[in-house]
Formats: C-alpha cells, structure tokens, sequence
C-alpha cells in the first residue's frame, strides 16, 4: 500500500534503496511562494553527514548531494509536487555481497525476505538507514515552510550507552532540560558534534564510545526533540492527535524504541496533581516563579488567525505536557523523546542463520557506526517539522470563521 | 480533515461527544463472512466498563449497550460499512454546566477552545475517555475478524503509581514478563480487577490507590500489551512500520504519554551485542534453556501463504525488538508497553483561568476515576487488534506470487 | 478499503443498506461555527423524496428524518465529526424476500454476490438507491458551510426518455441553458416537479412517462448541473483536478452512465477555435454581446484571499471548458452534465438466472420509479456541493503566502 | 494536498514540469515478482511519441527515455516504491519566454495563476500534457503487473473532428465496435497510427486533420477504451465503484471533456427493458446469437479465489453496462469511452490578455500537435490499467474467506 507516504497535507514519499542508483522523496503540498534552493537542502543533510570526527561514526563519505527536479520555479516554490533526488555515489556493492545469503541479526533482512519473498540485500536495501536522507531533504523543505511562523525543532542528546546528562538516567535527570540552566547547556550541545548539552557528560559518553569501539560493540542513545513557537490548535483528533503523529514520525525512525512526549514515563509515576500543568492568567506571569518556563507567545499562521489567539490570556505553570492537551497543540514548546536501540552491525561474533537455515556465526566488518547518535538527531528533527507542517496546513482547512473565544477574550 | 479515522485497509472513523447523543463507529474494509453480532461487542465493552468493585475507577453507570446499524446481515459481515452505534444514557449534563467557562488543568478544555474557537464542554465532548467504547466496539469486529489466524491480543498491568510488579521499576523488571515465572502470572492478572500479574504487587497497588484517593488525587501506570500469533511480514516500511502504527494506535488514547517496543527505553542502554536477538535454526530449538521464547509458529492469512513460511526455520534467541524488525513483524510476540498519565480531575484545588482570563480555583467533584488503568487496559488490546487487522489486509495486497524464499528453504 | 468514504479535506463516511436498522453518514472536516440543525438536512432530504405527484416516482412513503448524533451544539458545528442518522421506517421486507436467489438484471445482485460472496437481498441492500439519502445529507451539511461564499448549486432537466428541452437532443441543443432566454427558463424548471425549464418539452415528457408506465418500462435523462460563485483556483492538478473529482462524484451515483464538463461531447467535435474560450479585459466586458455570460464576480473564500483576485481584470468570452481549465476553476459557472440510465425494475418480464445458475424470468412488481429523475437531481447537487466543499478547503492549504499576481494586477 | 497522488493500494505519484530538469512517477503497493526492466516501459512510453508521421501530431522529437531508479532488483520488484524518471532532453525554454506574461485561452495559464500565485510557463509547466509521460511509464508497470491475470487494455479511435467511424457519430455508430464485424477492424486498428478501426473513415479523418492544419486550427475526437478479461468482483462501492474511479482517471487527462461508461449517453434514451443487459444461463450460450458478446471467462486473481467462479455459470446478453453494474465488474469487457477537445495551441489568432489584464492577441507558432489523438490514446490505456491494477488489490483485501455463492453454485 502506500507505507512511504507521510502526512495529510504537507505529504512526503520516499523512495531508494541503500545502494540502488538514487533516494529521493516527492513532496505534496508545499504551499506556493515559499523560497527554496538545492542550498537549503545540502545545509540539512550535511548535518546527516558521517565522518565529522567522532569516534561513534563511520568514516565512509557519503556525500548526499541533492538536486530538485521539479516544484521549484525561479528559487520559489510553485505549489506542484517537489522532487527531490540524491544519487547513490559511494555505493561499494561487492562489501555486501557476501551478506546476500545470511540474516544479519537485528536487521530487517528475514523480515523483508518473510514480507516480499526477495530482497535488494546490498548494504540493506530499502531497511538501511540511508533511507533517512530522504527524510531529512523533505524535513528542510519542511522548516523553509515554517519559518515564516517563527518555528524552530531542536535536538538534543540526553544519553549515550547509559551515560545520561548530569550522571542522572533520563528519567531521573531529563526534566532537567526544560529549566534555566539547561537552556545555558542547550548552547553548549550546539558545539559538540554529540550534541550533548553536559560537559562532564559529553566526556563519559565519549569515553564510553571508545570502550565499546574496541570491543567491537555498539551503543544506543536518547534524544530530545523540542518545537518552538508552535502555534496552539494544531492537532486532528482523536487518531491524528498532534502527540500520536509525533509518535508515528519518530516510531518509524528505524532504530527507536519507544518515545515519549513531556513527562512520559515519569508521568505514569507522578500523581494528578503533580504532573497537570496547573494554568495562569498571562498578565501574573513575572509574578511566578522565573525558572518556569513562560509560555511562548505562539505566532500564528495567517490563515489561522484566532487559533493562538485564543489562550494569549493564558500559561502553563509546568511543561508536563509536553504541550500537547488532548493531542492538540497548547502553545508552548513541543518535548518528545526517542530511545535509540544500538547500532545492530558489530564487529563481534553473532550467530544467525543463512536463507537456508543453517546457522551461520556472522560479524560485521567494515564502515559501521558505533552509535546512530548524532547522525539520528537531523531525522527526528526533520521529522518533527514535517509533522509541525503537516498540521499548520491541516488547521488552515478548519479556521475560515472567526473564532468566538478570541473575540470575548 | 480525517482525524477520527484510523487504518487505511481495515479502517475505522469514529465519532460521538461524552454527552451527545449517542457515540459509534464505521469500520470499513472488515471482509465479508465474519460472525458478527451484538453479544461480541457487548463482552468486549463490558470490560471497559466502569465500577468493578475496584477503587480505581467511578462508580457511575455507563451501560455501554453496542447497536449494529448496517454491515450485518443474518449474523455475517457482508463487506460493506459496518456502523455501530452506543447511545449515550447517563449523561448527566447539568453536573457539567459549572466547567462551560473554566478551562480543567490536564484537560483539552483550552486546546479545543484554542483549535475551533467553539467546544461541547458537557463532560468533555468529543476529549472526553468515553470516546474509547467506539475504539473498543471496532476492535471487536478486528479481533473477530482475526480469530481465523489464531492472533489474540493480551494486556497485563506492569505498574500502578509507581508501584511495579516484582517490586521494580518496569525498567527494571518488566522483562520478567516475558519468562517463563511470569507466564503464570498472566493467569493470576486474568483473576483481578486490575490486571497485575504479580500477587504482591497487587496489595501494593491496591493500598496505594486508597491512600490517593483519600488525598483527593489520581494515579497512573503501565500496561503491556502482547499480540501473539502474529505472522511474520507485517508492516509496510518506510513510514507505516507496524512498530510506527501500533506507537500512533496507542499514543492516540488520551493519557498514553509514552509508548515502548519491545525492549523499548532499556534498549537505549544496551550494547548491540545484548540488545540484537540472535537467530537461531529452528530444529536446534529445543537444544536451548527452555526459558526463552520459542518463536511462535505463526499461523499465516490463507492469502499471504509463503510469508510466515519463509522464516519457519530460524527463531530468535531472545525478543527485545517486540516481535518487530525493521517495522515488519518477525513471527515473534507483539510487545508493547504504554505509560499511563493519572486521570486530571481530581478532588484536591487545583489552579486555572476562566473562559475571561481570570484565575479561577478549581476542585473536580463528582464521578471520576482515580487511574486509568484498568479501563485503559482494553483499549490498548482493540487498538492494537486494529493495528494488526489493517495489516493483515495490506499484506495480502503484495502476496499474489509465490513467496521465493519459501520455496527455496 | 475505504470505497465509502469521498472527499479529503471534507470528508464523508456514508453507511447503511437499503432495509438495515439505519443508514448515515459521518462527516469529517466541516469547520466549526457553521449553523446546522436537523431542519435544514430535512429541508434537502424532502427535494428527494418519493411521491410528489409524478407519475415517474414511486408511490411508497419512505420519510427520510435525519437526526443529527454529534459533532453539533447549541447549533452550531464544532468542528468535531457530525454524525446523522436516517433510521428506516417504511421497510417492508417481506417485499423483497422471493428475490433472494434471484440476480435482478441491471441491479448489482449478480456482482455483489461474485464480490463478498454474501448480500443483503433486502432492496438491495448496499446497492439500493436509498443509499443516496445519506449523500443528500451530507450535501446539505456542505451546502450550509459553502453558503458564507455565496456559493450556490443548481440542476436542470434536459431530457427524458430521448425528450430534450427545445425539441433537440441535449448534444444538439443542451447548450442554450447558458444562454440568456433559458435564464428564464430556468426559472421556470423550479416550477415543475421534473425540473424541466422547457415548458413544451415539460408536457412530452410526461406524456412519454405516461406511455411507458403502461408498458411497465422504465425510463432514464439528462441533467445539468451548474455551480455558481466559486471562487477561481480550485482543483488539485494532475489527478485531484475539480472536473476529475466531479466525474468521479456523478459518474458514483449508481444510475449515471456519462458525465460531460462543459462542452463535453461536443467539444470532440469543435475546432480548437471554436472550443477555446477567448480571454477577454474585464473593463470592456459590457462592450460585448450580452447574451454571453459575464465572469461571475467569483467570491473568495476569507482564507484564499488572493485566488479569485488574480482573475477579476479578465473574463472569458464563453463558457466551454464549463468553469475548469486544466483542472482548476476559473470563477465561471461549474457546468456538468449526467446521463442516467432508465431504473432497471420493470414490470416487463426479463430474462435472468437464479442463484444456482439456473433460467428464470423475472417481472418487478411492486413501487418503483419510472424514471430516477427528478429524484436524482438533488442527489447530483449535493455531490457538487462535496467535491466543492473539499476544494475549498484543500485550496485554504495553498494560501498561506500573498499571491504575486494579484499584487501586480 | 495529494492531487498528484492517484490509487489507493497500486498508488502512484507523479512529479515534474514540461520544462524542468525531468518529469517521473513513484509507485507504491505494486506486489514484488514482477520482471520489470526499462525496455517495457521505453515500449509503453513510444506509443505515446510524437512525430511517427502524422499530420496530427507535433514533429518535434521528445525522446522519452525511461530510468528505473529504485524498487527492482536483478529484474524483478522487491515491492518497495518504485521511481522512475524521464529527463526532459528536448526543453527549449526560450520558444516560451514570449508567454511569460501572456494567459493562452484553453490553457491553465490563468487558473494556475489564480491558485499558485506563480506559474513555470515554460511549455505550460505542470499543466503540460508532458506529464502524461509519466502515466504511461507507471500504466506500464500496472500492465506488467496484471499479465499474470491474462487482463490486457485496448484503445480504438471511433471518431476525429466529427468524423466517425461507419460514417457516423459515435453515440449511432459507436456500438458496432461491440460486435463481430468490428472485432475484425480492430486489428485494422491496429495497422494504423491514428488507430481507426474503419478504413473508410481513416481517410476522412486525414483529410480532415490536413484541412484543419492549413487552417492553422485542430482537432479534437472520441476514443474507446476496453479492458479484457477483468475478473468480476472489483470496485468499492459507493464512492470508489469501479466506473467512478474510470471516470475520475480518464477525465484527469488534461483535453479529456467526457467521459462514457457501455452505452453511455445512449443509456438515457433507452428503456429500461432495452437497456438492461439479460441475464442467460452459461451451459446456453452458444444457442444464442453469436454476435453478441459471450462472457469472457475471466481469469481470477490467485488471492481472489472465488469472485470470478461465483458467476461462471450466467453470461449478460448485452453489454450496456460496459462491464460494471453497481459499480462492480461482471466479467464482461470494460468499456469506456472519452471525449477529447481540440489542442488549445492554434496558429489562429485569438484574443486574450496579458498579466495586467490588458488585451493582447495570441497566435500559437511552433511545434503543436494538430490533435491529441492518438497520442492520448496510451494515456487512456495507461490509467485504466492503474485503476484496474488498484482494484485487484484492493479486492486481495476482501478475499479472504470462502466466497458462498461459488460453493453452492
């Protein structure tokens, strides 16, 4: 069916396999006028790039170089379908070909085998993570659109292979993120290439990659993905609730296992009255404590003109949320999280078993990272965008009348 | 646009506001021949109904009585839309005309107000939980639908307010579920309110579930789910991964603030050597601590006849991917693990604003639950049946030729 | 999969058989604040109604009420889905039971039964006209929301039974409905149950209806469809274009073989000359011949508010491309044709074979139409009012950035 | 939104303007097996070639070279999406800078202006009948899909400006196609490049097309379009009926103006008792009159065990219906047949206006076909292969239990 199609109204398909000729992802919707540059696009998926000098990634280069074929006219957006392609240059398919009988364990080799009775077995065909540059060339689109509404995603690493910011696991350190001290670290994470927000952290994780590089093991992670000036009103329920997309975007992200939104799993632990985000008027808002965070004074799209409106007079004392009330966007900052499973490909011996069924001892040689993070953290913010202007579009379709709670309030 | 709709194959839209009318669903897709009458939906509904005996959950009335409108006939599904109906007959609407102006802290009172500048406030509206006895009607229909295959969904209660089966922290011990202690336990879950396979536990929950409710607030928790008998080749990667959908399916239920695959969060802290499960052949299956989880011999859809086949000879060591490898189901259990935020209203004085901007204290009297769980519990099982009968039918749409891998093996 | 479903944006779900309990539609998308109450679905459901003095219609009482579920309070839409019911009173199976293993000719007895294996017989069933009612409904509920454009959708009869207005066939002389002296005419269709604005062609089409009835024959039409005030700009090229959507609309509506946009048939015959609308300065438009129609001062949606600008300096000259050009309105009438079969239950005895394969003829007895117009005038009308509906939404998508060219005009 | 989207199961999504860098399709859901190279496609996409030495058609060469960049592996489908690409070689943007500000009658200049603000109109941009290309492309891929089911699409060109075969117009003459005389000119059909089926009318035809073309004028004509060997069962009642989603595919085409399903117009001139095609018992077919069309003993797909069977025992006496009743195939041939407007592009002078609304006469120099038949002809061809190829797998969806009606029959 059409399981590489995403979203509704800003609609993206991908296509392409690890080390077939070409990825490249078509994109629906994109509303006209919107100014857009193959720039643009090598900027986002540079930020994918291997090989920046960490220890966690490969050293293969991988240039993704990205050339727009259609929707775009005179450095604007038309509003026909953007085709964005990136061609396949470093695709070495004889370092494959010895894997073209055998399951690799935690990869989708028998699972595709099982699905479709063949597969593109060079460097995991349309299973590899390669897939993500596609995603990541629409996720730019995606924020060229959204810039106009002032909306920024952001990354961050809250953990590596155990090692979480401020010695803390991320459910007992994480919430740390959202106040005051950490909004200092968030400029930190910005020039660390593990985007980490702790320095003291940032030197165990790297520590703890190295230990591992020389086992010939891997590492997983958890990242925090935060939307800024997100609109309130955004959100479709009750399936396409804005938290419920959010899960799907990341969830199909190839190596994460579970996501949270706000609070997440600490919410399960917490009473009603701990984790409700009580609600202030907005004119006390300096009378509160500081290091809470105010809401952001939403900016909202032109056509949905009362949506943000409708709760200027109002804040949330906490964040617990995540910002999203009954899946529907409240204005202030978006908070997911994505645990990352390690990288599946290791040098140390696995057993499996070949398409024969004999077992088969495999280990895994050559350009592999040791940690999807970084490289994950441009996906899941792409991602997030994507479903940011997903729904921006979706809300437009709902807010032709004036809204009455605007026009008392 | 098309938020209350979910699945593109078996596909249902749901609709209906706390004190409406009337609440239902149209299920779409579901094929024809299947044994379907009232009585099935009712056994379904039953167990999402309210005032059990348990402290947990409200003692009001809500007799959820299913009608069939269409897509039934002489005690078969025909094919076409299937429309079920549940008149709403306890609305108390006056016991809500105090809430018209106040926006509830943990509520999408706010949100709703913000998205259409208009909302039904009687108990909620379209926000309100009791949206669900729609989902848990349609996947009803999803589970006697997949009866044929032998799938059957199971949900078992991991943690209540912090309180965790085998005295931890599901991070810690909710991996025992899946051994072979705990699969007597899931006998114990069936004979008590709450679901908690862990005697202990229970008493723990129980007790701190009255200390909660004496303080005027509310809890939360974890289920797992676990499908079994699912084949293998489910998924439609690269966007509509089974891991992707079920992660949507459950984070789309209002309280859900965290959804896990299989190893889920603990699986950001392992080594790719601990967290890959390994591959086995089957006829040495026996050969191995007896323990672990055999792989289930999947029963396949009669039209999807090689793809379960194709991996008959290999199981996995162990199951911390959940059943799922790169989005497609590997034959294995189904598992995953929501977190519960607690129920919002409570008794004890919260702050908000009214409808002007004003602050406004406010308690929630009345007939509330004090957790979720264990009427959540059935609402993670349909949403999970639905997940799984929309692909089912999507994957019979790519197996109209032979399978190759199953014919070689 | 989803067959039952139309439209993207706004978007319906109808449901229910012929002599099930009910049948309905749930309708996704409509924007909040619009006004709806049962009165006005009444007040569209009434124009389909059976028996209003005609010999073409059946004499059968079948008082559709719609009763609406959710998705309305205090009058108002919510922006919630809006679910109606229409419950069937005037069922009389008994009717219908010695059709049971009969396979009517021209029904879809015989392809329901090849498709599901399984129908409900009972008038039948999903096939049943009755069907429509729900379409009509749901039209009304697009129409009420299309009204704050201005809006409007009308039908006109052309022929019946090879009985065209003027004397001519629809090919040879359909085209002066758009001319000045059929304006009046069309007054005067309002006034004649057959919706006929050709009083002498009025009188020979009873007069064939009458011919026929004897016979126990069955007749079929033409009518046109022209929708006023729409805006310029909406279509989604290349496959979602506005004549696209609409054929598909029409050509749904069980009974219609053909469907014409614009010139239709005849523009196969035309030269490019003769067929192009010449483009004409909006200033000069009184310097031309009055009897072509002047552009219609196409009233924009407040969401799109520079679409229909782009057009207003401009007005074509005719009106062949019937108000679409490559897909996209041009702020000219929305014109289209259908050709309707005759009803296929006829007392005249027809060959057929029993569900066993074996020969059997057949004779309906019973209350039957003669002809399904003009019970599917409002049928088609409201199918333009949801393909209308949607477009605008979809169009409110587009329109988030200032158009250039209405900047510059 | 998705207006470049077209199918639900077989989806495929195109992209690329006439003057861009390239023009392509994504294809998702075609099942993995099927032998795919480029030489089928090159095949497909050469009928649609200009220049092959009719007057009608442009001389300009537009060599269409096809790119398959993802999706098949060592010649087969692997069942993920499919991209292929055609770079546009022969744009010669500066034959269109004179147009920039000019709005071609009969073009979409006008209303893309009005929808998108901005225009590519190199060549008409994405309204170019340049996109067809890619219909073809991913049509040829639908055919490859369906040979298994022996399902194969004809076209057959019944009339050019005015001029029908047998001498006469289509709705008098057309239906001779459907008999044995006419079985044999459509082998002659298939001798000729404008694939008439009656040598007399062919002549005419030509001469008429060199008349027209000294007039500096075009031509537009009526093709039909067969599909043989459908199994019955397909189409998704009641939006997605099987003649609806023609409908929709064939007036998607760009100068397609009508569209008729069997007898189509003629339909509503009929009686009942005429138009109804009888139903006969299969064991007598032969003692009937051999020029009526016997029922094609459709070829079932392998996932669709007993639709076809359950009506293998009747045969229909005529084929109005165009092989659809209820919006469901019958097993009979498909028919339809749409109605094309002359190419808007004329030498002729016509008016119009500038991007200031100022008068401005056009006059079309260059490389223009004179008609767009036959070249549209594979366009046709190519999006009821995808409709069908669409409703084969959807009805995989339905099939999976025991078809009754095939059991007892």
């Amino acid at each position: 069916m059409s399981g590489s199609t995403f979203g509704k109204a800003f609609q993206i398909t991908t296509w392409g396999e690890s080390h077939g000729k070409a990825l490249g992802v078509v994109i629906q919707g994109c509303p006209s006028g919107i100014e857009l540059n193959e720039e643009i696009l090598q900027k986002a998926l540079d930020k994918r790039k291997p090989g920046q000098g960490s220890a966690a990634s490969t050293k293969r280069k991988e240039p993704d170089i990205p050339e727009i074929l259609s929707g775009v006219f005179e450095g604007k957006t038309t509003g026909t379908p953007i085709s964005i392609m990136i061609v396949n240059q470093d695709a070495k398919s004889r370092d494959y070909s010895k894997i073209a009988e055998i399951f690799r364990p935690g990869h989708g080799d028998i699972t595709y085998q099982a699905k479709y009775g063949i597969r593109d077995y060079r460097g995991g065909g349309r299973a590899s993570a390669r897939e993500t540059a596609a995603r990541v060339a629409a996720g730019a689109v995606a924020e060229a659109f959204l810039k106009q509404y002032g909306i920024s995603v952001e990354t961050c690493t809250l953990e590596i292979g155990g090692v979480g910011i401020k010695a803390g696991n991320i459910n007992g350190g994480g919430e740390v993120i959202n106040q005051n001290q950490t909004a200092l670290d968030r400029e930190f994470a910005k020039t660390n290439y593990l985007e980490c927000p702790d320095p003291e952290a940032l030197l165990l994780m790297e520590k703890r990659i190295e230990e591992v590089k020389k086992e010939g093991d891997s590492l997983g992670g958890v990242v925090e993905i935060t939307a800024k000036n997100v609109p309130a009103g955004l959100g479709d329920p009750v399936f396409d609730k804005l938290d419920a997309d959010i899960a799907k975007a990341l969830m199909s992200i190839g190596a994460v296992k579970a996501v949270e939104i706000g609070a997440g799993c600490d919410a399960a632990k917490m009473t009603g009255f701990e984790n409700n985000d009580q609600i202030l008027p907005e004119p006390s808002r300096f009378e509160f404590d500081t290091s809470s965070a105010p809401i952001i004074p939403a900016k909202r799209p032109p056509s949905s003109t009362s949506a943000a409106e409708s709760i200027k007079r109002a804040r949330f004392e906490t964040n617990n949320s995540g910002g999203i009330l009954a899946g529907i966007s409240n204005g202030d900052d978006i908070i997911a999280r994505v645990h990352v499973k390690p990288i599946p490909s290791i040098l140390k011996e696995q057993m499996t078993v070949d398409i024969n069924g004999n077992p088969c001892p495999i280990s895994t040689q050559g350009r592999h990272d040791i940690c999807a993070i970084p490289r994950i953290n441009p996906v899941c913010k792409a991602m997030v965008y994507l479903v940011i202007a997903d729904h921006i579009l979706r809300q437009s379709c709902y807010t032709t009348l004036k809204n009455s709670f605007c026009e008392t309030i």
